[in-house]
């Protein structure tokens, strides 16, 4: 097994500027002390709505740059709030169209999930329907330590894109050494 | 119990021209016999993507005109395929706006879903994923008939907007009719 | 509408004789201000694992008194812990032996669920795969106010069964007041 | 990557002794034309209803017996029916009782799942709940070839233990295949 260094890409959930998500996965490159590099992909917001008419003229240039960042990445991380107790629909409609790529490029693709909610429960039924979507898409979900942050606008803070929570910190970190072991068991 | 007519509406997840949702869903005032009137919901792809910072300078028109709609109905009917099990985003969306508004639209709404897909599973995975959804817009899903047709493509005609398969066309009719009384046991 | 005394019965989810679930349905009873009877179904302890060999030999007794108390119900409480992510295997399989009756006790039912557990996500997923199992029983499922008690081993006292929390209490309430309404409104 | 033989346990859901997923269970060893030994585990109904008291006082012989087995196996590999939309109860419940176990028999444990049913939607809602609960146990859940087998009644045979229907038989061979090598390549 090499030790060589890992390529991550981020895929955000949430479109608003303010967003705690959006700051949560800006922060990873500091809060990982890996030998990874941690970069964001496009956001979802650049995509049109799935239309299989739309596809028949051509995939749109957001979709097949975001899949060629993911086919050339180690792993993707999905950072994303939870809407409606399920996916936010302009995350799902990513996954709609990189689905239909010919060449997938989610198939083996180490996947690891990462959310929270300024209530309790964390976004939790976001990750599990997520974790179904992956399964179609042929994914490797990576399992624990689940990261579920309650609570989440009082643990990062949206000006200096930080988690300001020790301990939040510290298990985003911990989840993020796991992932990258489970990506190197894989290859 | 007044017998009087009942407004029902249509809300479709699927967006191309030909597609066989759509189809279904217009064939729907035609197969029902009931003293209901059937129409058409605008379409999910008018929705911008959900975005608080949009939603922060006024809902758009394409949201509130859906929602006075559905708010005047008596019932919504949700036809829908299935994307990567589960349910489309772009569908997703429109829920992502709806449910933001303050006057919830769905609260206490009955809502029924229909859906295929051309292989056997039709589509059972986005209804699963659709009723966790209205859980938490608080709206009254129906249960049984429950409609999942499987080989949609061979069972609805796109050019005229018609089920073709009888045996369908008989079992889409019966959940209408199970639907519009579950409508009138609840008012 | 007459507003005649309801009945609603109770089913556990949890078999040790400590269970704060267990605690938290004996409660019930003095918690609700309803004119309603609210009473014990039996354990789901009580019952085999589903066999269909043992089945083609006579439903056991626990099954079919269970199936008329619940016959004779106006709705159905139940109230259970998460196990591993999903409704507990006992309780489980209680609905897969009433669901082989031939006169389907939950057959457009009301039901209403009330669940935590000692973290903060409260049993949500719990929730949520008893409902998927309600949609296949034609139940009709009761939404909000839901109840997901976060850190329920310090809001429930087993030795007096009662919530010894005030802000849980008067949640349980609204919700209980909640439901009783649906059911009349669906009779 | 070692090619050592790989040793396979299967896990059955269904009780009763003509199950045709008891019949697809039994198949597997002489349809894997691989270098494993595949064995099936003790029968689920041995154990009795998850319970804390009884935990309290030791863990069932048919428990620890069947974490033993688990623990020693290369992978596991679940075959079960599905029962009113979810997980069989009894299934469930072995799933309540191994999670127990101080060394947790499942964590990182390659796990794969077969399934159908007499109807066309074959089982997918099973499997759905069944991948949650493998998340919280920490297994690997292999995704794809995923088996689900629409009219499995008519495509196994309980006398003989056997794949009758060609198709099935090639497909399931190839998800063992797989999956087989997806064992090696985790380790």
């Amino acid at each position: 097994m090499t030790q060589s260094r890992l390529k991550f890409v981020v895929l955000l959930g949430s479109l608003r500027r303010g967003s705690f998500h959006g700051a949560l996965a800006r922060s990873l490159p500091a809060v990982a002390s890996l030998d990874a590099e941690i970069t964001m992909l496009g956001s979802v917001g650049d995509m049109p709505h799935y239309d299989a008419d739309v596809q028949a003229e051509g995939f749109p240039a957001s979709v097949t740059a975001m899949a060629s960042a993911i086919k050339a990445a180690d792993g993707v991380i999905v950072v994303s709030p939870e809407y409606n107790y399920s996916i936010p629909g302009s995350l799902k409609n990513a996954f709609d169209w990189l689905s239909r790529l010919p060449d997938a490029p989610f198939a083996g693709k180490p996947v690891s999930i990462l959310g929270g909610s300024p209530g309790p429960i964390a976004g939790a039924r976001m990750q599990h329907h997520l974790r179904q979507v992956l399964v179609f898409l042929d994914a490797v979900a990576f399992t624990k330590p689940e990261v579920m942050i309650g609570s989440i606008n009082t643990k990062v803070d949206v000006a200096t894109n930080t988690i300001t929570d020790e301990t939040t910190r510290e298990f985003v970190a911990a989840h993020l050494r796991a992932f990258d072991e489970f990506v190197r068991r894989l290859r």
